[in-house]
């Protein structure tokens, strides 16, 4: 992972502002880049995919914003991938910013432990964000796509994004269509995002203890 | 008007769910209706598309509930309309709601005043409703996409809907596929919903002082 992190930094350039994601391997890389940071005496400023990353940037010292004209690139964590550069995000329930946060970047870069590869989203959970209200009839024509759903909980019953949406986990046996499915998610009301990140995505790191690899699009 | 409420009075019918919708003519429906019901003793649930008529309907005495296995028929009033029974809603700013209510319901009845009849919606503001988060960002996405833009205020600064989102009017010279533009939309990370009503609309009531017409799709 360490040598996967060093890679990873170099696109932590001077005087860019750059999308930072969530998720357990983000984490566990901020200090990393804060260190690389320091020792290039880089100016950078960060806008972040959820509150908790917000919060740790700063404990860090580091500078984080809420708006900006453009963002640079953003580096984020990924739930699955595939070898086409698709990838399904949101296990942690920052959907909708994080999502936000990667699409208005220049370049997306992801960085995700090799397990997470798959061959494709069959039987995988889709993470979904919707809104409160009138949830169970959204939860209803959701399944009507052929999901096999599950309302994401938290530690008081149903679990809460940072912008107020509950969470649907979303598995379907055969996915013929990714595009289409996620069109047709979209056009459901109440599905305010789904975890679908089919965007041009630059670069996925993919590491395990000793080693990492890199996936780019064609 | 009068005529046009009598006429919208055979949709309530005994022992149903109603969506009901938001605006100035459902505002001066609402006690037609109560009338109608009280006057034919009829048992009729509703669901409604914003905290207002949610409060109207309490006020008169009407039952609301929250959630439903299913909603009978909508009704609810439209900004703009075409004879093809397209419509544009949401410049009440429910926009969200309105669309849950409505996509979800068995049958959805509009009612408004014929000059809100149009040939097409070129230079017709269409709402969108947009994530704060971010959100100067995904006016400048939406933008690429066409449109001129107006973020829509308050009485203390930017507008903030039933859902805790922005709403922002765009305006296009000339929209050559309402559909597509609408998945274009839907596809920026941060538009929660827009305030094209394509889905299939069982009528649209339109009236003047003197007297009302109806539309049906073909």
């Amino acid at each position: 992972m360490e040598k996967a992190f060093e890679y990873l930094n170099h696109y932590i350039k001077n005087d860019s502002i750059i999308g930072m994601g969530s998720g357990s391997t983000i984490e566990r890389y901020l200090p990393v880049m804060k260190n690389y940071i320091e020792k290039n005496n880089l100016d950078v400023t960060f806008l972040s995919t959820s509150l908790k990353t917000e919060k740790a940037l700063e404990k860090l010292g580091l500078e984080v914003i809420f708006d900006a004209e453009s963002i640079d690139v953003a580096i984020d964590g990924a739930d699955q991938f595939t070898s086409e550069c698709i990838a399904v995000k949101g296990g942690g329930g920052s959907l909708l910013r994080e999502k936000q946060v990667d699409y208005f970047s220049e370049k997306i870069i992801l960085i995700a432990h090799m397990d997470k590869k798959v061959t494709d989203f069959n039987h995988v959970p889709i993470p979904v964000e919707i809104n409160q209200y009138l949830y169970k009839m959204t939860r209803r024509i959701i399944e009507e796509t052929g999901a096999s759903t599950t309302m994401r909980t938290g530690d008081e019953g149903l679990f809460v994004t940072d912008n107020g949406n509950f969470i649907i986990d979303c598995t379907y046996g055969s996915i013929d269509d990714l595009h289409a499915l996620q069109q047709k998610l979209l056009n459901i009301p109440g599905v305010v995002e789904t975890g679908i990140f089919d965007k041009y995505i630059e670069e996925i790191i993919s590491f395990n203890d000793d080693a990492f690899k890199t996936l780019k699009q064609l």
